[in-house]
Parts: C-alpha cells; sequence; structure tokens
C-alpha cells in the first residue's frame, strides 16, 4: 500500500558536513517526499490496516505533517478525511489539508482541544481516528522508510533520527536492527521538549524551531518500542538547529524543518560522532517550515558569519555630514541595509546627532576594513553588533 | 573521468508543478551536485582533455559556479588552480574557492577584467586557461547530464534547460538528440539578457536574479551548436524568476539559484506547456544563491501572497492610543512585524499622529478580518500594501 504513493526519497552524499565532522555521511532526503514529510508512510499504513473501518471516513487533530499527511493518503485510498487544527496554526498549513480535499475545522487555540475535538467527532459519526505516532501501524509504515536506508546505504553503521512521539525512530530502528542488529540507531530531541531523554516534560507551551517533534509525553505504544530499540537519545539546542537548517539550505540546496534538521545539529554540536568506519545515515525527516522563519534565520546567521556590520557613529548635526558618512562606508564595498537618524534619548552634544547602521559585508576581516576607513575619515563610530543572542521563534 | 567525482544527481518528481501546469514534470535536481552546479561537469571534461597540458596548473577568470567547479576539478586532478575574480565579489564564493585549494586572485572590478587577468597569468606563466563554456570539451562534459536525464527519464518528451554561455543547453541537447531525435529540447534565458533568442545585447551591467546565465553574446563554439540543436528558445522575467525561486523552495524543498530556476519560470509563467504526453524534465542547472537574497524574495512572496498586511492609521496623539490600535490587530491573530509612528511629513491634524505598521496575517481573508475589526474599534485606517514592484536585485 506504501509502495507507488511514497517517493522513494533520494540518499544524498552529506559532503560538507563529512568534511566539517570527518566521517562519511549521507543523508536521507525524507524532506523531498510527497507532502513534504515521512508522515504520508505511517498515514497510508494506518488507512491500509483499517481496511472497510476507514470506509466512513478518517479524522484526526494536527496542526502539522500528519494532517496534510492524512489528508494525502485519504484523497489516495478514496476515503473521506477531516482535520481539525487549532485556531491561528499557519495558512499554509490548514490551505495543504484543504488542497487535498480536507474538511478543515479550526477548534480552540491549542493542539489539545483540537485532538479532542476530533476524537469527539470520531465517537459521534463514526469515522475513525488516526493517531500520529502512537500505533503500531503507523509505527510500522515509517519503518518503510528504514527499509529505504538499509537497502540504499552500503556499509551502513549509524543512523541518526530526529525523535518526538516516537512513530519513526521506532519504526526505522526495527527495521534497520532486525535486519543488522549491529548498526547503531540514535534518536535526537531538542532540548526544549526531551522527555525520551530523560528530561521532565516542560510546563506550559514549548517554543522550539523543532514544533515536529515537540511531543511532551513518550506513547504507550512508542515509549517501550524506543526503550527496547533505540541505542541512545541525545539532545540539541535551539542554536545548533538554527545553524543545521542554514548550513543545509547554503551547502547542501535542501529546505529542512527545525525538527529534520536535528540529526544535522547532532553531529554538528557534537552530540553525535560520525561512525569510526561505515557510514552514517542522517535522516532529513520533513521540509515543512514556514517560509516567515526563513529570513530571521539568515539575518541570525549573516550577523554570526561577520556578514553584517552593524555601527553607532556620532556625527556633527550639519547638512551632509549623514551623506559623507555612508559614504565612508560605501567607498569600500559595505553595502547599506538600514540607517537610523536619531535625537532622541542618546547623551549628545546639541551639534551631535546618532546614527544606527547596519551594512552587508564580505565577511568579519571586510567588515573591520570599512570600520577602519571611517574611523580613518575622521568619524566617531562604533561596532555595535547584534548580540548573537537567542533564537527568535514566532509560536 | 567525469564518473566517480561527480554526483548522479537525482530526478525528483515535481509533483506540485505537475499539478499546476498540468502535465508531468520531473525535475533533475542538478542543484545537488557537488560544488552546487553542473559546472563540475564541464570542469573536469576540459581538465581531462588538458592532461598533461593541465599539469603545470589551471587557471579561469570567474565570480561564481565556474570558479568554483574548476578549484575542486583540479584539486581531484592534482593540479594548482587559480581563480581570478572582480574585487567586490560575494565573499562566500571567494572563499569556496579558496577552501578547495585555489589561489583566489581579486581582480578590478568587473569579470571581464578578471577573466583578462586570467588570460595573462596564463600566457606568461604557461598556466592552461580554461573557459567557462565557449570550449568543445565543457559543452561534452555538459553532456553528461543529458545522458543521465536520458537514462533516468522513462517517457521523456521535453527537456527544459537553462541557457547562459550555452554549454550545458548544447551538451544537453546534443545528447538526448543523437539517442533520441523527437524530443524537444528548450532553452531559457532571462529576458535580462537574452542573446539567444534574438534580442540586442543589453549595454552596461545586466542586473538580474538569474545572474549566472546573463552572458551577452553567443559563444563562438556554442552558438552555432545552440542554432543548430536547440527546438527553441524562450525568455522568463524577474518576476517569473523570483516566484519560481520561492515555488521550489516552499513546495518542492529545493534552494535554486535563479539561473537554475529558469525552467521552472518558464512553465509557471506559461511559455513553455508541458510536453501533451510523455514526461517533460526541468533541469535545476544549480543551487549556489547569496543567502542574503533570500529574505527579500521571501518578503516579497510574502506580500504578494497576502500574508502580510500593511497598514497606515491616523490616531489621536493621546497616551495609549497606539497600545489600542496594536491591540485590535493583535486580538484577531495579526503578528505584528514593524511599526513606525511618525509626525513629520504627513498631513494630520495637530492632535493627531500617523502610524505604519505592518503584520504577519494567515492570507488575505484574514487580512481583510483584521483591517476590519480595527475599523470596527474606531481607528482611521486603510491597507497600505507594499506594491508587487520589480524584484530587487543587489548588484
Amino acid at each position: 500500500m506504501v509502495d507507488g504513493v511514497i517517493q522513494r526519497t533520494p540518499m544524498l552524499p552529506a559532503i560538507a558536513l563529512s568534511e566539517e565532522v570527518g566521517g562519511d555521511v549521507v543523508y536521507k532526503a525524507e524532506n523531498l517526499q510527497r507532502t513534504g514529510s515521512f508522515k504520508l508512510r505511517g498515514a497510508l499504513a494506518k488507512i491500509a490496516a483499517l481496511g472497510e473501518g476507514a470506509a466512513g471516513g478518517v479524522v484526526t487533530g494536527s496542526a502539522g505533517n500528519h494532517g496534510q499527511a492524512l489528508a494525502f493518503a485519504a484523497r489516495h485510498a478514496g476515503v473521506p478525511c477531516e482535520i481539525a487544527v487549532p485556531g491561528g496554526a499557519p495558512g499554509t498549513k490548514v490551505e495543504a489539508g484543504r488542497s487535498y480535499g480536507a474538511t478543515v475545522h479550526e477548534v480552540g487555540v491549542s493542539l489539545a482541544e483540537a485532538v479532542a475535538f476530533a476524537r469527539s467527532i470520531a465517537d459521534e459519526r463514526g469515522l475513525a481516528f488516526c493517531p500520529p505516532f502512537d500505533d503500531p501501524h503507523v509505527v510500522a509504515g515509517q519503518g518503510t522508510l528504514g527499509l529505504e536506508v538499509f537497502d540504499d546505504v552500503a556499509d551502513l553503521s549509524s543512523v541518526v533520527v530526529p525523535l518526538g512521539g516516537g512513530g519513526l525512530a521506532a519504526g526505522v530502528a526495527i527495521a534497520i536492527k532486525s535486519l543488522r542488529p549491529n548498526v547503531e540507531v540514535i534518536g535526537v530531541q531538542a532540548s526544549a521538549c526531551a522527555p525520551y531523554a530523560g528530561d521532565e516534560p516542560p510546563t506550559g507551551e514549548v517554543v522550539t524551531l523543532a514544533d515536529g517533534i515537540a511531543v511532551k509525553y513518550p506513547g504507550h505504544v512508542t515509549g517501550p518500542l524506543i526503550d527496547r530499540w533505540l541505542d541512545r537519545i541525545v539532545t540539541v539546542d535551539e542554536d545548533s538547529i538554527a545553524d543545521a537548517m542554514i548550513t543545509l539550505m547554503e551547502r547542501s540546496k535542501l529546505y529542512s524543518e527545525g525538527a529534520g534538521a536535528v540529526g544535522v545539529a547532532a553531529l554538528r554540536s557534537g552530540a553525535v560522532r560520525p561512525a569510526p568506519s561505515g557510514r552514517t545515515c542522517v535522516i532529513l525527516s520533513g521540509g515543512n517550515v514556514d517560509l516567515g522563519v526563513v529570513p530571521g534565520l539568515i539575518r541570525r546567521h549573516e550577523h554570526a558569519s561577520g556578514r553584517r556590520l552593524r555601527v553607532f557613529a556620532r556625527i556633527d548635526d550639519r547638512p551632509g555630514c549623514l551623506a559623507r558618512l555612508l559614504d565612508a562606508f560605501a567607498s569600500c564595498g559595505a553595502d547599506l541595509i538600514e540607517v537610523e537618524h536619531i535625537r532622541d534619548g542618546l547623551d549628545l552634544h546639541v551639534r551631535e546627532t546618532g546614527v544606527n547602521a547596519s551594512f552587508a559585508v564580505r565577511g568579519r576581516e571586510h567588515g573591520d576594513r570599512c570600520l577602519a576607513s571611517a574611523l580613518a575619515a575622521g568619524f566617531e563610530v562604533y561596532r555595535a553588533d547584534e548580540p548573537r543572542g537567542r533564537v527568535e521563534v514566532h509560536s
């Protein structure tokens, strides 16, 4: 049932990452799967297992990949589908479900409310509720990804897999370790929400770039499977997830969501070392990231890598002085991004004014040269780089 | 020589594009090639053809993909490499060449000056000059991509290929049409610089998102080959290139440079129709886009797709009035991006002040509802959407 609808996603050499961490790393590019994530595998398997039980329709509560996948799978199977999403879910995800023919209900404000609504209409109207991960058929479906990894990677030594509810990680681990027990399977959680790593479940809303794996409690089905089949579990922080998303984009030309990039984050942060011999396969599990998040990630990266120069200057409050300051930077190739001419709230002489400016530069050394050139032209100017700081996440 | 170093890049179903344009379209994802573009194929072939002639070293002038590819190919062949780049070339591209072991010279301000310098040191020091496209060995090397397309696409009806200098397009057309003459091969140029489409070469600097194919004159070698082997040539404008890059990112999770995305632009704009039967293969030729360009593309797309709401309001100049305005938007789920409280330069009553604000919203209809809610709360507020306008390109 899974074959023919899902794509056999490519295995790609992780050239830049292999050079960086010193191993032989490959990517299972499941972000290129239909509907943008591995979830389609489990959804197809679940509907197939339901058989006639799905004929009256399927339903789930999801703000993300599982909902899209179930809608697509239901359309393929020719059964009706309803999805409950929390009010305020990104328009793109709601639209994706609708575009596959599902009826989308916007309910409440939290995922829990949406799931409760989905269960209630399942009971009332005899629809089959399809859970996102805590179900043996879903686990088996996700396991098909493990079989592809096993088939496509010669000399496989270890597999690094994102770990949220545990459906993918359990399915992949069972598939691979049943065939070759000495392949190491490592699960990766976001440190913001890492119950499988032994952390207390976070209270309140979890804010993480890896929202696709921010599941607070191990599943009843998946919990024991994760304990039994995974070799170990590591965590990665938000900065390393943001860096991993950018690395995938810049070096590997792949667009991955935060949850899909945690394996790369684990290798780059040293939480996981590549296998000393044989290949390490990192599973990129999904690519459904809201475009709106990307500019902030890139801006942060441009600052961190020295490709932005942010300055504060005090200049004479006379005509032409700002133009001359900007000219000093332009003449050495700094490209103006933003400028603000400010007087209020600063400790300035009455004949002075303040300037905040940021420039695109070619790197840290070029930024230093531009600053030196402005100083040499007689301006009182300081570096005022944006603190690298916390990753901004729009919840 | 080409085999073993280059990746056989994947052929991926273009699911979203096929649904949109109503054909069976696949992507040759050459943006996933080592060094980020097809140029590695030609560089390897050229060095192989030079044989002992390359032993003293190779040299080229390039600000982009060809330079990186030659540096990588030279390292692989164990010969020295020098690359001349115009001063002010993006730091990332200079760094990429260096990281592959090449000596990088920053020379002059234009590509022509860099190429002239490269030719001069080739003559003086007996290095082998390796042209980016106008060379039969380079054309033959790029043709290996055509062979892979032929092998990997059953029922191939047409191939859509980016056309710049003509090395890739000629190589691919010769390979495919020699094997199966009735497959249509269509070249795509950016309308900003389309000499093969019969346009006069632009004067001055060409500014286009597709800088990788902004070549002003047909080559001596490639010109006649393009005339002989391609079925036809179409052009695409900057807006459609920008949209194509975003579509590839959002729907296909692939990161493509502008030049690499022109085939997608050609199909989405209607310049090329998918083959009525059989498969249409669109070649995504490269992925080396400066990250700095991406936030502008995304912002433009967010506005065009209604996911940004920009307003101007007149409010009373009294404490708390801005807070109440923002609250009216927040209460219906509009997420504040930018706000500016302005008094100068507007036709305002002395007790009024102006506000420019932009919000992230879930779509056009949601934006309308947010605006209606602010109006209902008694505010004088207008939509002030950013004009879709010209694509901004940083040269």
